[in-house]
C-alpha cells in the first residue's frame, strides 16, 4: 500500500506569498518521503476576519448559509495559491475545495459536523502523482451548498481526510514548534513535550492551550491517527499526540494551564429543598452561560451555599440570572469575585500515582496561596485562586512537578 | 407565465458595503414589478485585481485551472454579501455560485464558453419567492472544476441566464446611464440613445465603447433578449439594445467612436507575386498581433505597397515581424507612423442611405483633416487620421451627423 501523509498548514503558515512559497518547498520535500501527500490549508492570515468585517458592515445578523458561502472563500484563495506555488517550483499539484474533495457535512451551517468523505477524486488525483491541496474548514451539505464546520475546523478537516485515506499520521504545521508543559511566554523554563496522550491533549486544549482544537483531537483519538504538531518554520520534530503508553509513563503531570479570565459567583444560604441547584443551572444554561467549577456546601439551619465559576465574558449575564433565582429561592444574597484565575495540572500519570492532588494543594498552601474552589477529573485537577497569585502559582507548580527544562 | 427579469450589477455597483445595500434596495423594489428577479453580480471593485496581484506574487505563469479557482472567489464574495443585504432589508434571497446555478462550460479555463444552463435549482429557488443572486463570470466544466469565462464575463453570464429562464429583458446596471452617441467626456454635446440595434452596439463595442462586451451583445442578439443598459445610481431609463426596427430608422449614424492608440505600418514596394499579403498576415497572426485596417495599393513597375494599422501595444511586435517579412519578400523598406487615431461612424441607417461615406470624407477634408486609411463594413466607416486631428474630427462629425443634444 502506498505511504501517505496529511499535512495541515494554519493561517500564519500561509499568511503571505513568501510563506506560501516556503510551504510549497516543504511540501515538495515531503513527496520524497511519502508516495502521496495531501495538504489542508486554512485561510491566509487575516482573510477570514476581513470577510467577517465585510459581512458586519452589511448586517449584524447575516444568515448562516450566506455567511458560510462568504467566509469559505478564504480557504479557496489560499488553496489555489499553494497549488500555484508548488507548480511554480516544478511540482505537480491541484487544489480541491471541500466539496470537490468529497467532504460531506450535516445540513447545518457555521458549525456543521462532517458526516462522511468520498475520497474518489482525491485518490484519482493522488494516483496521478499530484500533491492535492484541500481547503480546510468547509464541506458540502445535501442541498449542494457550502457549509463551514466551526472553530478548529481546518485541523478537524485534516484529521477526517487522514482517516478517509488511511493515513496513520496527520501533521499540524503551526507557528509554535510543539506542545509545551505550559505557555512558554508565561514560564521561561517550559519544555516541549516529545509526546502527549489524546486525553491529556484534550484536557489541555479544553483548558485553553490554543495549539489544537479539542474536536480535532477527539477525531484523531477515535480514528487512532497520530497528530504531529510542529513548526512550519523549522525542520525539527514537534510533539506527537497519540494513544498513551501506560508502560512508559513516569510523569504524574504532563502540563499545566492557567486561565486568568474567570469569575466566581456565590448564591448564599438557600433553604435546603430538592431541585435548587437544578433550577439555577437550568436557567444559566438557557442564558448560554458555560459554568465551569461548582461546589455546594451545607451550612447551619439547613441552608446551602452554591458557588461556581464562569468566564469573565459571561459574568454579567450569569450574575443577573443568579440574582433573579436568588429571589425565587429566598436566598440570603449573591456575592461575586471577578479577580479569579484557574490553574490546572493535567496528566494521565496521576491515575496510577495517588497523592498528586495533595502535593498540589500543599505546594500552593506553603506559598500562602489560598484555594477558593477545586474541581477534578480523572487526569486533571483545577483550583480557582486569586488572580494576583496566578503567575506565582504557575511557576511554582511547574517546578514542583518537575516540568522545567533540563 | 410568471414575469421575470435578470439584472446584472458590475464591480463599481457593488464596490462597497454601502453600494451593496443600495443594490439590495433596488432589487427588492424590482420584486414589486416582476414575479421573479435574478441578479448577476461581478466582484467588488478591485477584488479581482487584488487576487490577480496575489497570484503574480507567487508566479508569473499560474496554471489556468488554479487561476480560475482563485479569481472566481471575487464573485462568490459579492454574491453572498448582496444576498445578506437583501435579507437584512426584509427580502428573501439566496446566493448561488455559477456551478450551483447550473452554468456548464467547456473544459477550458480562463476563457471557457458557456455550453448550457440547467436552471432546475434556479427555478426552485425562484418559485419559493426568493431573489436569486448568481455569481457572474464563472461556471463548471465536466471535471467538476470551476472555470471563468473571460472578459465581459458577467454581462454574458446575465444574458445566458436570461435566455435559459425565458426572460425577455436583461438589465445591465453600470456606472454610466446608457449608451451615448460618443464618449460624453470627449464631446460635451453627446446625447444618450434611447435605443440602439444589436449590430450597431456590436460595432461600437468592438470599436472600444466599454459599456458592454461584444460577446454579451452577440449572445443577446442570438437569443433576442433586450439589453437595458442603465445606471445603478439613478432610477432613469437607460438605453435599450434590441433588434433594429427598419421602419422607424431615420438616422444614418447612431454613434461615433474614437481610438487614439493606433499605429500604421507600411511594407513598401514589394514585387507583385501571389501570396505576399498572406505571408505577412499569417506571420502577424502567429505573433498574436491583431491587425485592423488594411489597404494594398499597386504602384509602377509591378510593385505593391501594403499598409495596415495595429494597436500601439502591438506595434513593436508588428514592426519586427514586418521587417523580417520585408527581407524575405525583397521589399524596398518598412515605414511606420505611431501618431495615428481611428475615427468611426456607426449606424444601420447608412445601409439604406447612400452618400454617408462621401459626407464623412468631405466633412473631414473641408476641415483640412487628411485621411490615411479607410475601412468599411455594412454599418460602419472608419478612417485613420493624424492623432493631433482626432478631437477636432470627433466634434465636427458629431455635429455633421446631427448627434448633438437638443
Amino acid at each position: 500500500m502506498p505511504s501517505i501523509i496529511v499535512q495541515k498548514f494554519g493561517g500564519t503558515s500561509v499568511g503571505s506569498p513568501e510563506r506560501i512559497k516556503a510551504v510549497a518547498t516543504r511540501v515538495i520535500e515531503s513527496q520524497k518521503h511519502y508516495d502521496h501527500v495531501v495538504v489542508v490549508v486554512s485561510a491566509m492570515g487575516d482573510t477570514t476576519d476581513d470577510l467577517i468585517s465585510l459581512a458586519k458592515q452589511i448586517t449584524s445578523k447575516p444568515s448562516a448559509r450566506e455567511y458560510d458561502a462568504l467566509i469559505s472563500t478564504g480557504e479557496n484563495i489560499s488553496a489555489a495559491l499553494v497549488a500555484m506555488a508548488i507548480q511554480a517550483q516544478g511540482g505537480h499539484a491541484i487544489s480541491l475545495t471541500g466539496p470537490q474533495a468529497g467532504v460531506q457535512t450535516e445540513n447545518l451551517y457555521s458549525k456543521a459536523k462532517i458526516t462522511r468523505v468520498d475520497p474518489t477524486r482525491l485518490r484519482k488525483e493522488l494516483s496521478e502523482g499530484k500533491i492535492v491541496i484541500v481547503t480546510g474548514f468547509q464541506g458540502l451539505n445535501d442541498f449542494n451548498d457550502v457549509t463551514t464546520i466551526g472553530r478548529g475546523g481546518s485541523d478537524t478537516s485534516a484529521v477526517v481526510l487522514a482517516a478517509a485515506l488511511g493515513a496513520p499520521v496527520c501533521e499540524i504545521y503551526t507557528d509554535v514548534d510543539g506542545v509545551y508543559t505550559t505557555d512558554p511566554r508565561a514560564v521561561k523554563t517550559a519544555s516541549k513535550l516529545a509526546e502527549i496522550s489524546y486525553d491529556e491533549m484534550l484536557e489541555l486544549a479544553s483548558l485553553g492551550a490554543k495549539v489544537l482544537h479539542p474536536r480535532s483531537v477527539e477525531c484523531a483519538k477515535e480514528n487512532n491517527i497520530i497528530l504531529h504538531v510542529r513548526s512550519s518554520f523549522s525542520p525539527e520534530e514537534g510533539t506527537m499526540v497519540k494513544e498513551a503508553n501506560p508502560m512508559e509513563n513516569n510523569r504524574p503531570v504532563t502540563g499545566i494551564t492557567l486561565s486568568e479570565e474567570e469569575a466566581v459567583i456565590s448564591l448564599n444560604k438557600i433553604p435546603d429543598t430538592p431541585g435548587t441547584a437544578s433550577q439555577l443551572f437550568t436557567q444559566l444554561a438557557e442564558a448560554s452561560v458555560n459554568v465551569d467549577m461548582i461546589i455546594q456546601s451545607s451550612e447551619e439551619n439547613n441552608k446551602n451555599t452554591i458557588t461556581f465559576t464562569v468566564l469573565e465574558d459571561d459574568f454579567d449575564t450569569a450574575k443577573n440570572v443568579t440574582e433573579s433565582v436568588a429571589k425565587t429561592l429566598n436566598a440570603q444574597n449573591v456575592t461575586t469575585n471577578t479577580s479569579i484565575a484557574k490553574i490546572s495540572i493535567v496528566g494521565v500519570g496521576m491515575i496510577s500515582k495517588p497523592g498528586i492532588a495533595a502535593r498540589m494543594f500543599s505546594a500552593l498552601g506553603k506559598n500562602g496561596i489560598n484555594i477558593n474552589l477545586i474541581s477534578t477529573s480523572e487526569i486533571k485537577i483545577s483550583c480557582a485562586i486569586a488572580r494576583s497569585d496566578a503567575k506565582h502559582a504557575l511557576a511554582l507548580l511547574h517546578t514542583e512537578f518537575e516540568l522545567d527544562k533540563h
